[in-house]
C-alpha cells in the first residue's frame, strides 16, 4: 500500500510518500519521497492556492498513491486561523477527488501517537521518530515535510492494525 | 463589464452575473443568470467539492466575466465553521485562479450597504433589492443566489464610483 500524506499549512503544505511492503509488518515502512510547497505570502491568495493545487496534482500523479491521508483540524485555533487553513484544505481535498482517491483523516493526537508513542509529542520529536521509523539518515526537512510523513505513517499502522483484527482500514 | 459573483457556503453555495451597459450608469444593471451549488450533506467532503469546483469552473467557462466577485467572510463565526466555509471559498477561489481571472473582495457591511443602502440588512430585503435593482419580476431564489448578485453588484457599484473618481476598479 501506497499512502500520500499532507500536512495542509497556510504558508508551507508538507507533503510525503510511503510504502509498506508486502508482508504487510508494522516496522517495514519505506519513503518514498518528501517535500514542502511554500506559498509565499507576498502574492495574492488564489495565485497560491493555484500553485498549491498545480504542485499537489503533479505529485500525487507522480506517485499514484493508494490513498490521501490529511489531518484533521485542531478546532481550538481561531476562526480567522481556520479559515486561512479551510482554504488550503479544501484544495488538498479537491486534488484527492479529482484523482479519485480515498481520503482518511486522523486527528494529531493519533498521528502523533502513531509515531512517538505520546500524544502531545513536539514537532522536533516527530521529525526524529519519522526519520528513525523510516531508516532516514537525516530528519525530514522542513518539519512539514516530517508531520505529512507521520500522517502518512498513521494511517498504514492504522490500517494494518485494522487488518490484523479482520476489518477493513 | 461583466462580474460573476459568488457567496460561499458549507450545504449551499450561490452564484450569479451581472453585465453593466456601455454607457456605465449606476442604475442600468442587467442580470444574466442566477443559481446555487447544493452540496449535499450526505456526501463526503472531497467528494462536494469536487462538485462545487465542476459547477462553478462550468458557469464561469459559460459566462466569461471580467472579474469574479467574493465576500469577504466574517470573522465572528466560530473556528468549526469557518474551517469549512474556508475549504469551500478555497475551491472558488482556485477557480477564479484557474481561469486566469482576477478577484475583488467585498465585507458583508459592503455589500448589503450597496444594495440595501443599510449595512445591516436582512437577508429578505437583499433579496428585495436585488430584483428590484435588477428589474426582475420575482425575488432570485434561492436567498443564496441573491446574495451573489448583490456581490456581483457592490463590485460594479465601487467600480463605478472609482472610475467617476478617476481611479482604477
Amino acid at each position: 500500500m501506497r499512502v500520500f500524506g499532507i500536512d495542509c499549512g497556510t504558508e508551507i503544505t508538507g507533503f510525503g510518500v510511503v510504502d509498506s511492503d508486502e508482508s504487510g509488518q508494522l516496522n517495514r515502512i519505506v519513503c518514498k519521497t518528501a517535500g514542502a510547497i511554500r506559498l509565499p505570502k507576498t502574492k495574492p491568495l488564489p495565485e497560491r492556492l493555484f500553485q498549491v493545487h498545480q504542485a499537489l496534482c503533479a505529485e500525487v500523479e507522480r506517485w499514484q498513491p493508494d490513498v490521501v491521508a490529511i489531518e484533521e483540524v485542531f478546532y481550538s485555533v481561531n476562526a480567522k486561523s481556520a479559515l486561512k487553513l479551510g482554504q488550503v484544505r479544501g484544495v488538498a481535498l479537491l486534488v484527492a477527488a479529482q484523482l479519485r482517491l480515498p481520503v482518511a483523516e486522523y486527528a494529531p493526537l493519533s498521528i502523533k501517537s502513531s509515531v512517538v508513542g505520546y500524544g502531545l509529542a513536539k514537532k522536533e520529536q516527530v521529525q526524529f521518530m519519522v526519520a528513525r521509523l523510516l531508516g532516514l539518515s537525516e530528519l525530514p526537512e522542513p518539519p512539514d515535510a516530517a508531520d505529512a510523513l507521520a500522517i502518512a505513517i498513521c494511517h498504514l499502522h492504522t490500517a494494518q492494525t485494522l487488518a490484523l483484527q479482520g476489518g477493513q482500514p
